[in-house]
């Protein structure tokens, strides 16, 4: 009986040991972030209790270069030994490089920067942000904004419009519209303003004056010239890589209809067991362990975590270049393609000089899109993870349906975008023929739905193996079908009036 | 050893305290309560149960008096002696005021009313009853139903038709159907038709028979007169505070496409944080301490809730008015503006003497609406609780932007009002000119679906600083623009076709 | 004092019992399924994990048998004798029936199974095999591809198109693109088509290639030629009843317009509760105790599980016939009506001839629906389920509201038929007087449109007593107008210009 009664203390002992051991010995904060917090704990008591929940409030670099190599949540071989021994706190972070940074400023006498990049990140994470630099989406601003197709579209998108002569007119470029849409997801360019002195309640202070701020798109340019925003995953000061790993932080920019990533995985049966069965999962662990940690993948399983085995057998690397495996661009501009080579788009052109990697019949331009070879090792990749839970039969024949998907889906494409060349050679539009923005009249956009909205819409239900009515009922097949009926009968009906309606 | 021993055996004791305390000594039932507990334990087992897991089954008046002024529930400065000393039961809601009450009637013995309306919760929650009659959503049945505009809406959308002559003639109002659909959410007039008497398991009873009942709308017009319900947010028997701050309770009304605001929540960053982490969340303290019990805001966060920081400093008034901190309508009407002085919209009017606080070019007439300086003030009260989290220049950019949106949205509405115009004085359509329902027909639905879904959309977005797609490709801009040329061309083609075709 | 330690300590060893329950003493593995784990364990660790979390790993049939009838989670009177001592492993459900599975194969010196079908299930679960069967579900297979009118749909939808003339030309169907749409609810028909080697870490092995494979479809013809899957619900190997509670679990197939069963649920009111209380719920519990275990319904609530209410008083019995309470068939083809008689729909026929149970008008096929006495039926026992929480008057409102609700949206499909019907006699389309399919041109898919979407949504909304905007202006009743004033004018547009252009 003693000692079951020892045991039973022992055991008390361990799990209140474990209850309260994220309120256990603190480790030192720097003393500059001690003054950080002083002042800020009191103005924003908010985003400073998100920073105490943080791992970076309670850990210091010297702790975290000291674990396992597979545990290991810090990639830099090496870390500036001025930082290693004190927890990342307010001044760690917005103290790098301050140099390099037009956003830095003199604040209470210090000299920070409003704006923590990637390459300040890199100081501890530096095989991420190596990744993420070649990671399609560190291009997202530049992608878009220098892509003259692309340009058109944000224009008869976002732009105003005036009526002139019954006629719609285009209006001006909006910045704070481009902020608020496309660049919201894609990145703003912050530049600095100069300097604006105001009163705070601690007395006259100076901030730099930025344009394009706030914004945490995935491919923002920062201040000190970088690319990204790790903020977009890891959000605010919690830098979570829970939240990284949970679906909702992709559903941010992946639930519209042109990339209904979210939308499909949510009435997958990847998503129902997630949502079904979460709160049993542990999505803190590194590295990731399939089974026991989770058992139903999360966007973040298949597309970047470190995954290993019950006996820490690595089944997939981390990667923060989330193309690394997938074979297919599934987004449709206007045809799903192999991956591009660059994730850098600038020189991408087709025979007609169009910015696009694609024909205007589909064909991919070979030296812009990854090889077959490629493709197959990352499809590879890709089927290891899914070999966790998955036998290799299941696995093929998923991948030899997207294969088909892929095919079909760009198929009816070329059939719409053979349509609406018809259209604009009878003048019924105007396109490219007429060297018009290929975007802005009814018939443009009944193609323009096709492909991306419906098509690719039907292909991420496709490569998620489910969310069956995104690919028939719910922006699928069946609104793919009826817009090429419209604008088929547009052709026919434009014609058919002008050959039966008397010339004035 | 002995004293850790005992220090360990405490620690016990106050952790199974803890897990314990809910099933603790138990306050007192009246005897009247008990009495409807007897029998409808058997009947309504979940209602019960539910009733059983509220604050209201474990907790007395006196108790909760007595609380400090910040953490009090309740805000009646004093509440009857008779009611102070029991919990509240089913006897203690449901007698009260039934003098007041059409919907009263004797059961086993005692009077009672079948609906708890705000009047009557207003006996401990005094001040919530008051806010909340000055709030829109406690106009909202009125508000529909007295306004001609709003009539022929939802005549035409839920109304019959009939084909005569291949044209479509509307119906007539079917009541079960306007419960079900505008009412369900802005709440029905609930009316007493007399008395039925039915076989029960108890015996032969009798029962109010109660026309627009079930609805637990916000604008419910109940049978004691009061505007509202209470149980809307606070829902069903267990009344809980964690529900009404969770979005999923506004979701039931917020949700559509004309009112996305919790579609727009979910994918917003504050959204994501909250689906990612609310596991960690505390959403049933009073006051609610930022930082400590939430790190992401929620719908309550922003426009209802008592906020404190850790050093329980107010950031934020509780008010269940809750545009308090609203500088703005977003909902477009047909286009966003101040927001109404009033919170009964009866007697607004514009210089047409159309029902609505706007001129059809967007101008907002100045007597209905809030001036600049309560904007201001209100704004003011708003960035307050940004500032938890956000810096002063993070915050005034976001509302820089939604000023922005918010005139682009009106003027594009504006655009499509004057096309709509030019085809109602074409007689293409008939709408204001020929003294017509302006909701029914294809045109004028192109014109609706601009400013009731496709900007308001874009507003809801930009209000929650994210949403992207709710601002371009779902039911955003990119819809808005769409929808503007279908109108166009609408225009355009009747007025070709009548100029090209020969006159018969 | 002394006493008060030995009651902590019992307290604490209850505690710690519970909390290391699952890991208590293990039930005997069979030594084939030892076999099984020992290969595949290594090879997929996340499929073996998920079944080491399923009851079946932790149970044998024969601690199975003894439980009180009421807690009894195996339905077989008897279990043969050879299974009633091990756990459910792999090996004693691939092995079952080897004889009448054509996709039986010899691995590694077993004869197994790929697929285990309901009817393998049905060695413990008989009863609800057999109820399955019996649900509409079930059959979802061949009431799809047997039905001629469907055929001409999913043709419609999911074929390719290709341009002859300028007309679209339907293509052939596609037997992946059908597994990945329509089938991938309804069920494939699952064929084995031969054996095929190849190397595998294991050295050459030999497995059976089976057409249609993967699939978890209701109505999935499995190579035994037993219909469905029970991992539609109880997914993958962790079989959980919590799943299958679980609302996520309906959605990946009812999510989609036509179907919109669980966007409704997640606004209605009870979605609402469920969504905000459920980490409070116990969603394992067998009976499943109103109140007790959960306070809002889930879909499994309504129409599937076994209710007790906290005294062990059954509610309603548990079903896997999901329309065993459901007076109506709310998804209409094109109208709502009464339940199929039969789940097998093969036979059905109307006056014309068509596979439908309702005739052009809305008019039920008596022969083939339930009578009014079935539906009455029907209702009490949903009523009885609603009547734990709600009062009788509430519930029979509830479903007079839904009777109408069916009634006007049944009429308005009867309206928009026959102007369809118009449209057809004119040959501005070509459908059923042609002898054509009546779902690829563009007045017939807004026809489709009305029913299938925004009739069904409308109906779903009503029936789940809330989902406000199914009902309005998201997939509601704005759009059904709005559809039928474009299907309308298109009638008029098309007679008119035949009117008066002139014939050339």
């Amino acid at each position: 009986m003693k000692k079951l009664l020892s045991r039973l203390v022992f055991s008390v002992f361990l799990f209140f040991a474990a209850v309260f051991n994220v309120h256990g010995e603190e480790a030192a904060l720097s003393s500059a972030t001690e003054e950080c917090l002083d002042c800020h704990r009191a103005l924003h008591p908010g985003l400073v209790a998100s920073w105490e929940k943080s791992r970076h409030s309670r850990t210091t670099p010297a702790a975290a270069l000291v674990k396992a190599s597979i545990s290991r949540r810090v990639s830099s071989d090496s870390i500036d030994k001025s930082l290693q021994d004190v927890v990342v706190g307010c001044y760690e972070c917005h103290s790098l490089r301050v140099d390099q940074h037009a956003d830095s400023f003199e604040h209470n006498g210090y000299r920070i920067n409003v704006i923590v990049s990637p390459k300040d990140c890199a100081t501890c994470h530096s095989v991420e942000a190596d990744q993420y630099s070649k990671n399609i989406m560190s291009h997202a601003y530049g992608n878009l904004v220098d892509n003259s197709l692309y340009r058109d579209m944000t224009a008869a998108v976002n732009n105003n419009y005036h009526r002139k002569d019954k006629s719609l007119v285009l209006g001006d470029i909006d910045k704070a519209t481009e902020y608020e849409s496309c660049l919201y997801c894609h990145g703003t360019k912050v530049e600095v303003k100069g300097l604006a002195t105001r009163q705070t309640s601690f007395g006259e202070l100076t901030f730099p004056v930025l344009e394009g701020w706030p914004n945490q798109g995935v491919g923002r340019i920062n201040p000190d010239g970088s690319k990204g925003a790790c903020t977009s995953c890891h959000s605010r000061h919690e830098f979570s890589i829970e939240m990284a790993r949970k679906p909702y932080t992709c559903s941010e920019c992946h639930k519209g209809p042109d990339v209904p990533a979210y939308k499909v995985y949510e009435v997958s049966k990847h998503g129902n067991i997630f949502n079904s069965l979460d709160k049993n999962y542990n999505f803190d662990n590194v590295p990731w362990v399939v089974g026991k940690d989770f058992t139903a993948p999360t966007c973040a399983t298949c597309h970047a975590s470190l995954l290993v085995t019950p006996d820490q057998e690595v089944i997939a690397e981390r990667t923060h270049q989330f193309n690394d495996r997938l074979a297919w661009r599934l987004f449709g501009v206007p045809y799903a393609h192999p991956h591009p080579v660059d994730a850098d788009l600038k020189d991408v052109r087709n025979s007609r000089g169009l910015p696009l990697a694609v024909e205007l019949d589909g064909t991919p331009v070979a030296q812009h899109v990854i090889d077959k070879a490629e493709q197959d090792l990352r499809n590879k990749k890709m089927k290891a993870v899914c070999a966790s839970c998955h036998s290799t039969e299941w696995s093929e024949e998923h991948f030899r349906r997207l294969d088909n998907t892929i095919a079909r889906t760009n198929d009816i494409t070329h059939e719409a975008t053979k349509i609406l060349m018809d259209i604009w050679e009878g003048n019924y539009a105007h396109g490219l023929p007429q060297g018009a923005n290929i975007f802005d009249e009814e018939a443009e956009r009944m193609w323009t739905s096709i492909w991306l909205f419906y098509a690719n819409s039907t292909r991420f239900a496709s490569a998620m193996a489910g969310g069956g009515d995104y690919g028939v009922f719910a922006d699928g097949r069946y609104q793919t079908t009826e817009q090429l009926y419209r604008l088929n009968d547009y052709l026919k009906f434009r014609e058919s009036l002008e050959n039966k309606m008397p010339k004035k």
